[in-house]
């Protein structure tokens, strides 16, 4: 299988996406990989696979490979003999944060006929939105932490109590994200959040909250990860994110009761299906209380998270023969045919 | 100022967006108008705005127009002498129902960096979809009909009183919606819904209850149209909606309280600001026991609603100057190039 791996972007994730894209050569080693460069100011370049490194793209020189053109049915390179589709099965959406998890890319590739893996643009709205995410949550069941919606020129008044952790509601990783113990530090991390967002979440810092993450996908069946427990880390900082993106052997099962994890896959299970249905997905939950909370969906995840799964590499290649199909619509001038007819012309 | 006006699109709705394109000639007077038509199977047309009627397209002769290619910066065509930019300031999206609605088209207009009138990613999504139009109308504190929410796989057990109408959550117009009057009709009209959506919304259905439709938007400020009252119809038939789409002049103010007026532009309000700047949206209401409920969110109403408005061309112009901008992101390799000065490469 020919697989295009889609990557860069105009996000604050742009390198790190390009850190994903390169393990995806260690993971997918029995695929065809095709590389198409997404450049920061969002122009398509077809990268050549047995020369990518990181420096490709700090260097610039990317430039010099075949600029691509999304059209109906692909990527095309224009040549000597006019212009010529790049030839893959499926398109692997990497981006991380904005354009790859914002909706963008998936409505282009939706519209120019690509078969992709990655939320739909439904599901990428819903997931890349914090906000949105409890509202989904909500409707399905499924429990969250509690929160506080502040917008920029809103109130900034909270009514729960400290330690609170501010999130701005559309960023990926760790951004714009502060954790305020007592309210005379409120105001200096609504400003920092408020320079990425002009919405921002406010929940109770949970110290030492158990968490427990959860990733998988829908093919012919459920194929779902192990369940991980990721490093407590008050947060990532760059070298722990580059380990995490680059990951790609598998780590350890979380030491959990069946219970636990039963209530794990069917809380992600709910969250799933069906709009997640051709993306491969984690999340990312609390537990308190023996109760499984969510606390976010991390849409497109680090090298799609691949550590956690038996054979992500078999997993991909089913996905692709099951991605969901879009309702054919037939179009046949029904309409203004009548309307010519009755008006003599429209 | 040259104004684009994009239509078509793969959608039940191409045909009555190219009649509300057609009427733009009627209402954007002062306007050049560069018309690019999105085919059915989804590919750009350049369409001559003096030979544009509705026989150009039912008839496919749309096809010996200029084919156009979207790259960043706009929409181009192959000449002669290479790719050349088509010309215009701002593109106003006319797409009824998916494509244009759905996020699609303004997913690639930010991508592709060009200024377009009609609701980003976010609140496309948020008003396509009828049950997230709810999640959205609540957490702003603006109420809604109750309703339940069935899908194509689960119970189709309903608990409020008859009549109900049912609704597919994501087509515009009246596309699969029934009324049902007693429960024995209830299981055809959910195969009706299910046909064209996996997501169906049951409501009760109010006999003779008030609508107003507030439209508007904010350049830089409001600009509310005047509160219509529309004709009670049970459903538009198709004669009916072509008048809606190519209606071009003003319509009587309903008479109203100023009280209800208020109320109505409050929620209006509301719902539009911040989520659907850059767009001009129609808010449909409901009026009962005083109490103002949104019914839903037209997110690009047929030719815009322009016969609401006492001046839409300036408004369209006042409006072109006021888009919401993307955020900049800058991307330098700060990260990458920390990687390789660690690792010696990455």
């Amino acid at each position: 299988m020919n697989v295009a791996i889609l990557f860069g972007g105009s996000s604050f994730e742009h390198e790190i996406s390009i850190v994903s894209a390169i393990t995806m050569k260690k993971v997918l080693k029995k695929s065809t990989l095709t590389y198409i460069f997404v450049s920061a100011n969002r122009e398509f370049y077809l990268v050549d696979t047995d020369k990518i490194n990181s420096k490709l793209f700090s260097s610039g020189e990317y430039k010099k490979g075949k600029q691509l053109t999304l059209k109906q049915g692909g990527f095309f390179a224009d040549g000597m003999f006019g212009s010529k589709a790049v030839d893959f099965d499926v398109a692997l959406n990497l981006i991380h944060g904005r354009d790859g998890e914002d909706g963008k890319i998936s409505s282009m590739m939706e519209f120019f006929s690509i078969p992709f893996i990655s939320p739909r643009t439904e599901a990428s709205v819903l997931s890349y939105n914090k906000l949105y995410t409890k509202f989904l949550a909500e409707s399905l069941g499924v429990k969250t932490v509690r929160y506080e919606h502040l917008t920029k020129n809103g109130s900034r008044e909270i009514s729960m109590d400290f330690p609170v952790i501010i999130k701005p509601v559309r960023l990926g990783s760790s951004i714009g994200v502060s954790i305020v113990k007592e309210p005379s530090e409120l105001d200096y991390a609504l400003d920092v959040a408020f320079e990425f967002d002009a919405d921002v979440i406010v929940e109770p810092f949970i110290e030492g909250v158990k968490e427990f993450n959860q990733a998988g996908t829908y093919t012919d069946s459920w194929e779902l990860s192990i369940v991980e427990e990721p490093q407590k880390e008050e947060f990532l900082d760059f070298e722990k994110k580059y380990m995490d993106f680059s990951r790609d052997s598998q780590v350890l099962s979380a030491d959990i009761t069946d219970k636990l994890k039963t209530d794990l896959q069917e809380a992600f299970k709910k969250l799933y299906d069906p709009l997640f249905k051709g993306s491969i997905i984690r999340c990312d939950f609390f537990v308190v209380d023996n109760e499984v909370l969510l606390n976010e969906i991390n849409p497109i995840p680090g090298s799609m998270a691949n550590y956690l799964f038996p054979d992500f590499e078999g997993m991909v290649q089913r996905l692709a023969k099951h991605l969901p199909k879009e309702q054919n619509i037939k179009v046949d001038y029904t309409y203004i045919h009548s309307i010519q007819s009755a008006k003599g012309k429209a």
